[in-house]
């Protein structure tokens, strides 16, 4: 797959402070030319579950809605699957089998594939790769991204914002980033003094979008670099209007620019185990460590799923989008792209704690009716649903397959019971690696899309086709 | 989810062993009435990848085409998902979460739910379940069953069989069933001395199938129970010709019933790690014992996968595919049903051995563009594809999401590093249990159909769907 044409960047900075109003550079005239002659105004909202595979997905609905029910999500007119690609960090780099959040949204946003831990640049070049959101910008769309975790989190900032690593979240970690004194790298070379576009909240205060909502305060509560204000203030004087509370979003006004920062960090999520509980290791007897046909074994007591009291207050996924929708649809005859992330599948699966990940699938579920409720009203509005890629649970037997031997049978990693709703017991298993996050895997995930997708939308594509089949709805390419 | 009628003992006996001259029973009836107006003759070709899951689908996609590769499965025309129900063994059972081959198989063969171990009998009551097969029959159309296990085994079986136990394949079990000493149960009261159908083996034997191919030869080379000649003896009086070679296969008529049966239990597989190598596990230093953030870690040898010596000589999936379609529709104005299973796809990840289900995978690609090449002269051909249930294998990462951190980050399972033709390597886990086979695990499962599913497999089903969709197209129901 060979990379897009990249703007220089002189007019890539030219086209990230102006956003809507340029129409100079080569995409954009594209873009122009050939939407020019469209009525109705179109709009694509994007819906990714981060780490959402089918095992996830599984989990979810026999937990929200029984066995037999179904989620939102299944009644979706079209499913398709979706091929992961990431590459070495070299130019031209070979196949590598499983990737991250950075370089999954990266290829969502742009069609171009790169190295993991990248936010919109090439690998081995570092050169900013154009994204869909400043392609439909530059096409007088508007634009929006909704987000559980902090807006500048590797999925949301892959579609506005570019930089080689992605914990540069803030002016503070480009200098150095370390966690447990190993420090884990830095963006020196990025920053605006040297040239750079600066950190991912910098380039989101500084972006065209109309719409940022999520979690991140404190990337945004420092001094912005070569500025005596913050990064918010850095924001609010490129026209945001700043709501950080449930209530400030409800009355916030239509015909601004939103930045909604909802919490310091990742926003808390809904469910949690039974009194904080997460997946735990089975305990063999001493007996079973002499060897493994002799002795016994204690299995994590079931648990249930219960309100995460952190959660109280904070906007629901679906209220962001409510929100994100009557504001990018407001006096607006061109139409928009809206990303909406769930972040939290994916964090709380690395954490190992499956009663987290079914509440954020439950609010994913959520915006998605309200993303079909708006495409109700509003025809042209392409729905695509999809995971950026696999994660470590797995839905496992409650009775092994092989329980007739009279022996130990228990998992090696650690695994939660959970009592369902409907009387029964879900066990999800986390076993990918001995450390305290659990790794991805590398696994197809799904892509589910509305009617509006039927003809455009394949039964199986390469992740890089969400870009493109986004891009050719919006008449951008 | 309510059962369907099950015809009386005695009339299902008449079923069985008169197939398609009976036109008595009610169901039968009902298709032959509804049947009647079709001109054309009309194919279902549903085929199986037992445990192909999307990580199964993946991990073999990248090793047999890369990672930008397309297998025939990924170019159906549609996709669908396929969400697993099983419930306990009892009347009105609770469902439970995971499930096996033998309920997964009798589910798609008959629309009924029923709980693991069971073969197309229900749940609680053990009263013979329907088959598509023995309706198809009932109604004229010809019927196969193709599989690389025994023929005898949980999948095939279900599909025109019917016993409380999957093992009871043969007379002998039927009495006993002990593995290592441990005894896994019989099917003593489901002896035909008992009133019983016996076992399956001799129903496979005296069934009204027109193809059965595959492994199994054990099972049908012992005496038949009140008989002095054997399992196979029973069959060829019942109007089959057997053949046991590719050369017997290749050269067999079409203008009678077959039964091949090519090796003594499950059918080699094609592939196998280098010398036989399975997944390993990793060798953590001294010093991680003593501290998981001390020490280092030995992973397992990169391996290359490697044709398997047994497989020589054996018809592949396809060779028996193109023997099944070409002696179903060899004189056939009503058209067929034919089951075709790539059963080792699972029984090669249960043993942790991702080379052998990769090469299982291949087959059943290979079989796949048969059936297409099939569908491309005879239009009124349904192809499905599925899986039965989701198995334990992940792709995980090469290197660790997590790789900064010094610490030994490894599996706490078993792992298999591939050398893919791609110049990569693909790491493959297993960590759903510490015993000798791996467990299933519990995720909705792909469904690819061709064009001819269009209209009639919507996105999203439950597996009871498969057999309405296959019995619909049929006109059976």
């Amino acid at each position: 797959m060979s990379f897009n044409p990249v703007l220089p960047r002189s007019a890539r900075i030219l086209v990230l402070s102006c956003g809507a109003l340029l129409t100079l550079a080569l995409p954009v005239t594209q873009a122009q030319d050939s939407a020019s002659s469209v009525d109705e105004p179109r709009h694509v909202i994007l819906i990714i579950g981060d780490g959402m595979d089918d095992q996830q997905i599984t989990i979810a609905r026999n937990y929200l809605v029984g066995a037999t029910g179904r989620l939102s999500l299944d009644h979706m007119a079209l499913r398709s699957s979706s091929q992961i690609l990431t590459i070495e960090d070299k130019v031209g780099g070979a196949p590598v089998y499983v990737g991250d959040s950075a370089n999954t949204a990266t290829t969502m946003a742009s069609g171009v594939l790169t190295s993991r831990g990248r936010v919109s640049t090439a690998a081995g070049s570092n050169h900013p790769i154009p994204t869909i959101v400043e392609m439909a910008e530059a096409a007088g769309y508007k634009t929006g991204i909704v987000s559980t975790a902090s807006v500048t989190d590797a999925t949301p900032a892959a579609f506005a914002t570019h930089i080689s690593f992605r914990l540069c979240e803030n002016p503070e970690t480009m200098l150095d980033i370390t966690y447990k004194d190993i420090h884990l790298g830095d963006c020196l070379n990025e920053r605006k003094s040297e040239g750079g576009l600066g950190s991912i909240s910098e380039q989101l205060a500084e972006s065209a979008l109309d719409v940022i909502l999520g979690g991140g305060m404190k990337h945004f509560n420092m001094t912005a670099e070569g500025n005596t204000g913050t990064v918010t203030a850095l924001a609010e004087r490129n026209g945001f209007q700043l709501v950080t509370t449930l209530d400030q979003l409800a009355s916030a006004t239509t015909s601004r620019r939103l930045l909604g920062l909802f919490s310091d960090s990742t926003m808390p999520v809904r469910l949690q185990g039974e009194n904080g509980r997460l997946a735990e290791s089975p305990e063999p007897s001493w007996l079973n460590y002499i060897h493994r046909y002799l002795g016994d074994v204690t299995q994590p007591e079931p648990m249930t799923c219960e309100a995460n009291p952190a959660f109280t207050g904070m906007p629901t996924l679906k209220q962001m989008t409510d929100a994100a929708l009557a504001h990018l649809s407001h006096n607006n005859s061109r139409g928009f792209f809206l990303m909406i992330e769930s972040a939290s599948i994916d964090k709380q699966s690395h954490e190992r704690r499956p009663c987290g990940s079914i509440g954020e699938l439950a609010q994913l579920n959520e915006a998605l009716d309200s993303a079909l409720a708006f495409a109700e009203k509003n025809p042209r509005t392409l729905i695509l649903v999809t995971a950026d890629h696999a994660q470590a649970a797995q839905l496992i037997p409650y009775e092994s397959l092989f329980a007739e031997f009279p022996i130990p049978i228990y998992t090696p990693g650690k695994l939660a019971r959970i009592k369902t709703p409907e009387g029964r017991i879900l066990v999800v298993n986390y076993a990918t690696n001995n450390f305290s996050y659990a790794e991805h895997t590398g696994a197809n995930v799904p892509l589910f899309s509305n009617e509006e997708g039927r003809g455009i939308v394949p039964s199986f594509i390469q992740q890089a086709e969400i870009f493109s089949i986004s891009a050719g709805y919006l008449q951008l390419n």
